[in-house]
């Protein structure tokens, strides 16, 4: 297909043609049924076999560890911002001796998402917030940013002792900063400096399935929305502990319930079975393409995050002798304007940065921009230079 | 496409093989931005102006009066049932002059679905529900079962004088029963009984798109799943009128929020660009296909109407006469799975009852399904006799 071009947007993000051809039968005729995937029923055993198979393959990619439950469902990490919240204050409200009236939130704020979350746990009430950090800053030019993650000195004494949840966000979409993975990293979680018992919640929606999730064990929920890495908006999948999707009370509604969806294993209502399939269609190809790169299957994620690091390395380098040659901090807004669209008749879309921060370059490697798509960005790069 | 079969089922449902064909092509390429639908920024030019258009299109084809807001957006029925009460509830506590402390909720319960919308409003609590009628029966095996709509006459003084909503759902698919939508029927919904300020919110998920809706700007909210007349699984439509909302309070989990959606212009997180997609092609294409038999714009919706009156006029004279003859009902356990297992071969599926009425025919004529697969149908039905 000549005629694709490259996106390097943030999100809703590129997927892999092999894919989107495939996906286009599947919508005339998912696997030989002779009816479409966006009309065959939920309940069908050929849509069940699937779907068991899409959780499957999850759980392999993940390494997710026994004891948790994989649950699909809608509305993004909008909802989930009210969904974790109503969720696990019905948990804490149903424990014996419970420690306390008003339950304590503890929220790290890193950027745009999480302060999003934070004040949405603030608006809802049932318990007080603690902003356990807060990475915004001022920008030489009076600008509130946020554009670093706080070292591990950074969190000492400041977690609460009983919180609710103790809430992050791994990698910030809009500010472009996330946690380190590598756990010997100050500037990954401080998953050591967490009271032992506390329920760990991490938004994980921009960075799901590019690299294996550090301590998934450590955590109580993982949510993520489709539309970056796996497939089309309009799926979201919580991973949680089975002890935290046990409670269901009048504070929560039908729809962000977790026990609902436990326990009608994703199938209370209709699911968004499109977005399903295409994320099911992914999955199996990072599969194979894990396996043609020498990886075994608990491995898969592996290859993927190799390819993360050296499309990241590579364009960095790049970015550094850019502005040693003073090309792209000095360049300002008619400079900028003149990068983008040459950017943009060359087919390389997506690089402007987010509405919410103004004016600036962002760059997103999603897992289906191939490293020859990187080359030829920075190709480009050099040639404006 | 001759190995695609007839989907009589309840839902998700057929769609149009154009619009399938056509959904694959954008899945690559999206109106030649060289970007798949499922990859493109939900904020990019190109995606707003199609969003736009759909909207457009559902105004024109449902002839939505002005001064009502049209939402995209997630969660299928099951979302709106906790989000009309709280919206409506939180619209009610804001009125200066407020009735009553404990606002009553009014609901018109013919089967399943306003059964659970009902037990949805009375397990959230925050007011009083009101049983305006429920249709619920006892069949002769003992069953509790929904098998008809109440006529006028069982109405009289049982909707409240002031409630914060009056509920009803136009077409229960699970109990096939609806509401006619001839109003000089007395088995249409009896507008005329209705307090004059009653907030007046319908569930039209199987109807949608369907027919005109009767009285439709008698109605506060009228919402709708995407995945029976107009697209896949995982897009909600709500028409909702200015005045309801315009109220937001902590009660309301942002993402169910009417208020944040008006605010938005339903983009306040990611929207299932994909379900509007194909949906928008679905609804461009009833426009044509309205023109091709000689339907005004404002009028197509009237061509599908009366497609649906011949498919159902027909497949009730031909039940008719099978029951006339024996065929039917006194068929049997044994006899109805040869009737099913026959229809499938032919490639006829989705006929079998919903999983919580047991076992029976039910037999779903959306749009998609055309009036040659219903004489197909009936031919078969003949053969089988």
């Amino acid at each position: 297909m000549s005629n694709r071009i490259t996106n390097f947007g943030a999100g809703p993000s590129a997927l892999p043609e092999e894919v989107l051809i495939e996906a286009g039968k599947g919508l005339l005729n998912f696997q030989n049924t002779g009816i479409g995937i966006a009309e065959i029923s939920h309940r069908s055993p050929e849509f069940d076999k699937f779907i068991r198979e899409v959780e499957e393959n999850m759980r392999t990619l993940l390494q997710i560890p026994h004891g948790y439950k994989v649950l699909f469902t809608q509305g993004g990490g909008t909802a989930q911002f009210s969904a974790v919240v109503m969720n696990m204050l019905a948990k804490y409200r149903s424990r014996e001796g419970m420690a306390s009236d008003q339950p304590i939130m503890d929220y790290v704020v890193t950027g745009s998402w999480s302060e999003k979350a934070m004040k949405e746990a603030k608006r809802l009430g049932g318990g007080t917030v603690n902003v356990v950090v807060n990475a915004q800053t001022t920008s030489v030019d009076g600008k509130k940013i946020f554009n670093h993650i706080p070292n591990h000195d950074s969190y000492k004494e400041k977690f609460s002792q009983d919180p609710a949840l103790v809430y992050y966000c791994a990698n910030e979409t809009i500010d472009g900063v996330e946690f380190s993975d590598d756990l010997n990293s100050p500037f990954s979680f401080p998953f050591n400096a967490l009271p032992e018992k506390a329920p760990l919640v991490a938004d994980y929606s921009s960075s799901f399935m590019s690299r294996p999730i550090p301590c998934i064990e450590r955590h109580a929920v993982i949510y993520a929305g489709a539309q970056k890495n796996i497939g089309p908006a309009g799926l979201t999948v919580i991973i949680v502990r089975d002890e935290w999707a046990n409670v269901m009370d009048s504070s929560i509604p039908l729809y962000l319930s977790y026990k609902t969806l436990v326990d009608s294993r994703s199938l209370h209502n209709t699911p968004p079975v499109l977005s399903i399939y295409i994320t099911g269609l992914v999955l199996k190809r990072m599969l194979e393409v894990g396996e043609q790169n020498g990886k075994a299957k608990e491995q898969a994620l592996g290859h993927y995050a190799e390819c993360a690091y050296r499309k990241a390395s590579k364009l960095y380098a790049a970015i550094k002798e850019g502005e040693a040659r003073g090309i792209f901090k000095v360049g300002g807004e008619e400079r900028l304007k003149e990068f983008v669209s040459g950017a943009d008749r060359r087919g390389m879309k997506g690089i402007k940065g987010h509405r919410s921060v103004g004016a600036g370059i962002r760059i997103s490697l999603y897992n289906a921009v191939t490293e020859d798509k990187v080359d030829e960005l920075i190709r480009y790069m050099k040639e404006f230079a």
